[in-house]
C-alpha cells in the first residue's frame, strides 16, 4: 500500500471562519487516507505576491507528490481559469492568477493545465467559494492517484507575475530592493536573496551599509542573540534573503517599516 | 481494516491557549488512527447561535461517520446535561443548550442521547473544560467504533434554540432579514437564503432592491470581481444565503455594519 | 504494524507565517506516517516561562511514545545546545534554555541528552530558524523509531529555569501567588495549585479571601456559570491552579490584570 499523499492548504481565508476546516472535509470525503496540512492562511487578502512568496518558500520541504492547493483567489467565480501544474516532484493547485509565478520561476520542470474536468468538481460549484467546490477535490482526487492530464488540457497562455527584483544601480555599486514580508516576531524580509548580493552573505562578512527607512544598518550577525539591546542589524534569513532584524524586538516597529520599504544596499 | 474515522472539532476556545491542541491529545490517545481536523475555533465567545450557524453551514461536507464535537459551552461545569446525536450520515457531540439547533432543523434523523457514561470520561472531570474532559473523550471512543447506544438514554427535553428567521411583511412584498456573519474578507452573510427568496436568485436577476444599514443596494453580482470599485452589491454566497460585499473590500467597514444589523429587501 | 506516533508542535512562532507549516513538511517528509499536532502556537515571543507553562500543563494528555517538540528559542543560532529528553513515558526535544523546566519539576525520569547527530539534520542549517532544520528533523527522524542514544551523549548540566512558586508568609497565614497565564476568555491563572493550599479546593469550601489588582474576591464558585453577573469569582481551574474568573466576561479586563499580578490568599 502506497504512502498516503499530503495535500498543503495555502490561502488567504484567515481561520475566523470555517472556510479551511470545510476544505479538509472536501478532500477526506473523496480520499479518506489524505494528509492534509495547513500551510498558511494568513496570505494578506487578495495579495497574489505575497500568495507567490510564501508557496515559493514553503513547498520543497514537503514530501515527493504532495499536492500543494494555493488560494488566493480575487477573481473567484469570474472567468479566470483554475490551473494544475506538475513539477519534478509536486503538483499544484491554484487560479490561473500569477500565485504560483514565483515556484514557475525556480523550477524547470512547470508543466500547466487548466482544469476542465468539471465533473471532478462538487456540484453545484458555488460563485463565491471555488476553494471549496473546485481546488478541494481537485487536490483529493490527485491525492487518490487521478492522472493530472485527465484534468484538462496543457497551456502555455498561463498568467505569470512580474516578481519585484532587486536592481544594481551607480555602476553596480548599489542594490535597490525592499521588504517582501514582515514575519510575526517584526523581522524584515527582503527580497535581496544569495544570488544577488553574494559578497554580503560571505563568511567572514560583518560589516554591511544597509539603508532603510531613514537610518542605516552597519552590522552583519549570524544569529539574532548576537545583535545587542535595541540595535538593528543585518541577518540572512532562513529563505536565502537578507533580513533586517533585532534582539527581541520588532525591527518593523523600531523602523516604522512594512511591505514595499525600500531596501538599499549602498557599499 | 475500515477507514479511520475523522473527528471535527467547533468551538470558542481560539488558538491562543492549548486548549485545542490538548483535546486532539485526548482523542488520539484513545484511537490513534482517529483523523481529528479543526473546523473552527473562532466561534464568538459563549455565542450559542454563532456556533449553531458554523457547524450547520460545515458538517456535510465531511464523510459518512465523522464525529462532530462542538462546545460553546458557557454552562459547563453547570447541570446542563452533555448530549450525543445521531443522524443519517453523522454523529454530534455538544453540551445540551442547543448549539446543534441548526443542524436539526435541516436533519429528517436528529436521536439525541443525555450522554451519562461517566466511565468514559477523563477523570476526575474539571469544573471548567468539559471539552477535555467530556466530549474529546466521548468522541475517541465514538471513532473507536463505541456504539453511540453506550452512551446513554434518549431524550427529548433537549434545548431548541429559537433560530433567528427572515420575515415577509406589508403584504408579503418586504423581506426582513439580519446579517448574521461577517466572514474575514468583510462580507455580510444574511439569514435570507435562497428558499425564502427564490426570485433573488435566479439566473436573469441582476437588479435588487436591499437596504442595510441606510444604504440601498441595487446590484445582485455573480462574482465578487463582478463589482465595481468602491461599490456595494448582492450576491448569492457559498452557503446559499445572500451576502452583502465588495469587490476586494470589506463591506462590513464600508457600511459599519455586524451581526444583527437588519437587512430589508423592499421590492 | 506499530500505531504512527504523534508528534506536537509547541512554539512562539504564531500562525500568521509559514514556518509551522513547513514544521510538519519536514516532519512528514522523513516519516509520512507521523500524525503531527499543533499544540500550541501562541507561547508569548521569546517568554520561556509562558512555554514552560504551557507544555506542562498539555503534554501528559498525549498518548505514551509521543514526541513533543517545543521551540521557544530567543537563542537561535547561538551557541545554546539543542535537547532532547525522555521521560518514562514522551520524548521531548528543544533549546536548552529551560523551557522544558515545569516538565522536568514533574517527571522522575528526565534523561537529558545534548543534540549533536547533525547528520540528522536539515543541511544547510539556517542562522535563525532551527525549528524548521534541527527540532523538526530530530521529531521525525525520532517518530521512524530512531533510539534517543543516537542523537548525542546525556549531559546533566542543562539549564533550569526558576519557576515561580507562591510563597507563604505572615506566620504561614498568607499565602502570595501571582497570574502566569490570561486565557481566552480573560480568566486569570494563577500558580497557587492544589498542593500548595489544598483548603481552598475542598469541596465545602465556598468563601475565600483573595487580593488582586486592589480588589478583593470572596466567593469560591464550583462553574462559571454559578457567578453572577458582573461578579469576580474564584475557581478551580482545569490545570489544578486556582483561577479569578466571572461568568462570561473577562476578569482580566474587570481587574485590568495581566502575567505578574499578585495574587494573596489573606486568610
Amino acid at each position: 500500500m502506497p504512502e498516503p499523499r499530503v495535500v498543503t492548504l495555502t490561502t488567504d481565508f484567515g481561520l475566523d471562519d470555517a472556510f479551511v476546516g470545510v476544505m479538509h472535509g472536501v478532500i477526506l470525503n473523496i480520499e479518506p487516507a489524505a494528509k492534509v496540512v495547513d500551510l498558511c492562511h494568513s496570505v494578506r487578502s487578495y495579495d497574489l505576491l505575497d500568495g507567490a512568496w510564501t508557496i515559493a518558500q514553503a513547498y520543497k520541504f514537503f514530501p515527493p507528490r504532495t499536492v500543494h492547493v494555493v488560494v488566493v483567489d480575487p477573481g473567484v467565480g469570474s472567468e479566470r481559469r483554475p490551473i494544475l501544474v506538475e513539477t519534478e516532484q509536486y503538483v499544484l493547485v491554484a487560479p490561473d492568477n500569477g500565485v504560483l509565478s514565483m515556484v514557475g520561476a525556480r523550477e524547470p520542470k512547470f508543466v500547466v493545465r487548466h482544469i476542465t474536468a468539471e465533473r471532478r468538481f462538487l456540484q453545484p460549484v458555488s460563485q463565491t467559494f471555488h476553494g471549496r467546490d473546485v481546488f478541494a477535490p481537485v487536490a483529493g482526487w490527485l491525492s487518490k492517484g487521478v492522472d493530472p492530464a485527465e484534468f484538462g488540457p496543457e497551456i502555455s497562455d498561463y498568467i505569470r507575475l512580474q516578481l519585484p527584483q532587486p536592481a544594481r544601480s551607480d555602476g553596480e555599486k548599489r542594490l535597490r530592493g525592499a521588504v517582501v514580508k514582515v514575519d510575526k516576531f517584526g523581522n524584515l524580509i527582503t527580497n535581496i536573496g544569495v544570488v544577488d548580493a553574494p559578497e554580503l552573505f560571505e563568511a567572514t562578512t560583518s560589516s554591511v551599509r544597509i539603508s532603510i527607512a531613514g537610518q542605516t544598518v552597519t552590522r552583519m550577525c549570524r544569529s539574532y542573540a548576537e545583535g545587542g539591546k535595541g540595535e538593528l542589524f543585518a541577518i540572512l534569513g532562513s529563505s536565502g534573503y537578507l533580513e533586517i532584524a533585532a534582539n527581541q524586538a520588532s525591527a518593523a516597529a523600531m523602523l516604522n517599516a512594512a511591505v514595499g520599504t525600500p531596501v538599499n544596499i549602498t557599499e
